[in-house]
């Protein structure tokens, strides 16, 4: 079987002895507080871990509070940012997760159609004067599922809104860094003309998963709140988990990680999109520079359910496509969406999976 | 100052040392799965860990559901069986924490009085033929805060009043294995006629606070709907902390620790009684055999705000005590309540903190 599925790291991408490494240094110096409660009252994360992230980011620790992985950041600013009745605009298709929790949250999730160059703000607009929403959440870089990225006068317009609306944009940039081609725009927080934009932020993606470092990026007065939110529900995240993160950015390990990951992801990128448009032909939704995720809209005779049955028969697994829209809303009539992950397959693999989804559309 | 504050175990109650040599033989042998996304699909925990933690209590792998530490577990409980309108039924006083986490479910968190021997079961039974509540909370063993064990008549008349009415029992036992006199009396779980029971456990106050591991043991149905719920909102807990758990426990860490803890806290708890006992005269709450809490009820001519400041001014810090009672109940009239953790002290320190306060009321 190929397996077009979960968008998790390939082993090759985490850098375990690396890690490993240390984690047996922090175990040689920071035992004792490791094994203990954090100090609590409102605590936003490990004061080293803060301090390197933002550093990363290119801002004040303040700014930086730390997660149990960037899912509990989503929920924890659900709960704060939405209230009953709340709208909540997301791009169609979005991560499904992040829409369950905002529905969870008693959100009304609403979907606004994603383009190659990313969210239709001119859609949004319309919509934003109709309902001012609780946020609008937005993947801007390497889109998950789509793969798209969003463009410059894109992301101008969507902070100029937020701050004539009055809204907050959270930012989720967990495949920012995964750039292996181009020039990455300017992100949303550093366009920001209001103090509207949150940023979610992960070391998943960069570094390891295992850790389950998440964090957000926000006003110090917000970060207080989401401190005292948090505390109320788990204390606080792993300190030796923490440590761990905080050693891994402070010796560079995250910094050369990316760089190794552009090197190997490239050539899988390019080789991806080449098997698209060769046995596909013209049909990706984008030409993404990064991220995991090539995606296409796919002309299919039947049904997603036959469609991904009849895949699976010739020995290809997909993922449902229409569990990442929102709200009812769909892809172009007479096509189906599909998620191909790239990242964790050697360029065979994938043109073998592709020539085999092509077979079933001859 | 003598801080009668933070109910967290002391420094030489965690084994830092075997806990760094045990984790360092993690890494050697399991690196590779532990900085990796833990397979997911409803994921109730590391194998290991859960295997080892069924062990411990005596029941089946199957049975157990790990959480970021057991504030996390009260919070996935409290929103799978908090529905509108639902009333929660809790000892008054208790884990302040644990009531804010059920409110701010939804839930009415009603007080039932706390007796020396445990919850006032009879005042429990009139409650609960009035309205049945969606669960009734209850730290049984060397409760938070008051130090009060459930005697065994009580324990059985709760499992029959829960298995007659169809409600649930969430009992809370961190403190349970820290018994330094007497004999324990069954657990919730161990009498429980009707399946009706849920247990909530933790590795802080055994073994490692910062570890941030906390379970629930409970029906199997019911593991895997927390499981379904936990992945929409954390994905997982910390690998590296699951499996440095599961080797403490497999490696007999964390039941050579109760033993030492055993060593440690008696004469603490013995000097401790006694120190009430002579210089505030017979006014605890119980007289416990172990925990970390002892308490009284403090005669004050003042309100128990000016007796926190005086004693401030006298050198003590004092946890509020009314904080733990929910829905306006209180303590006896003229009197505060008064949390005393003596864990953390020698019996020297904690006889000075008493005279302090002795000295406000003589």
């Amino acid at each position: 079987m190929i397996h077009f599925s979960r968008g998790i790291p390939p082993r090759e991408a985490i850098p375990t002895e690396a890690i490993t490494r240390l984690t047996r240094r922090v175990l040689d110096t920071e035992a004792d507080r490791l094994f203990q409660y954090p100090p609590i009252g409102k605590y936003a994360g490990d004061p080293d871990l803060r301090r390197e992230l933002a550093a990363f980011h290119g801002t004040e620790a303040e700014r930086i509070f730390v997660t149990n992985g960037s899912l509990q950041a989503l929920d924890l600013l659900a709960g704060h940012l939405v209230h009953p009745g709340d709208v909540v605009y997301v791009e169609a298709p979005t991560y499904d997760r992040a829409v369950q929790i905002f529905e969870r949250h008693g959100a009304k999730v609403v979907g606004v159609p994603l383009e190659h160059d990313g969210l239709d703000v001119a859609a949004l607009a319309q919509l934003v004067a109709a309902h001012v929403p609780a946020f609008v959440y937005t993947i801007p870089d390497f889109q998950n599922p789509s793969g798209v990225t969003m463009n410059d006068s894109k992301r101008r317009e969507l902070v100029r809104l937020a701050a004539e609306y009055e809204f907050t944009v959270i930012e989720d940039i967990p495949y920012r860094e995964l750039r292996y081609t181009g020039t990455a725009s300017a992100s949303l927080a550093e366009l920001d003309l209001d103090n509207r934009v949150v940023t979610v932020g992960s070391l998943s993606k960069v570094l390891s998963p295992g850790l389950r470092i998440g964090y957000v990026i926000a006003d110090p007065a917000l970060v207080t709140d989401l401190a005292g939110q948090a505390e109320g529900v788990y204390l606080s995240p792993s300190p030796l988990s923490q440590a761990i993160g905080a050693r891994c950015l402070a010796e560079g390990l995250v910094q050369s990680n990316v760089a190794d990951l552009r090197r190997l992801m490239a050539p899988r990128l390019s080789a991806a999109v080449d098997a698209v448009r060769e046995q596909l032909g013209e049909i990706l939704v984008a030409a993404p520079e990064g991220g995991y995720y090539l995606t296409v809209h796919l002309p299919v005779a039947n049904d997603e359910a036959t469609f991904l049955a009849d895949a699976r028969a010739v020995g290809v697994v997909l993922t449902r496509g229409s569990a990442f829209y929102p709200d009812g809303s769909m892809p172009p009539q007479g096509t189906i969406f599909l998620r191909l992950p790239f990242q964790a397959m050697e360029p065979e693999e994938f043109a073998a999976g592709i020539g085999r989804l092509a077979s079933l559309i001859a």
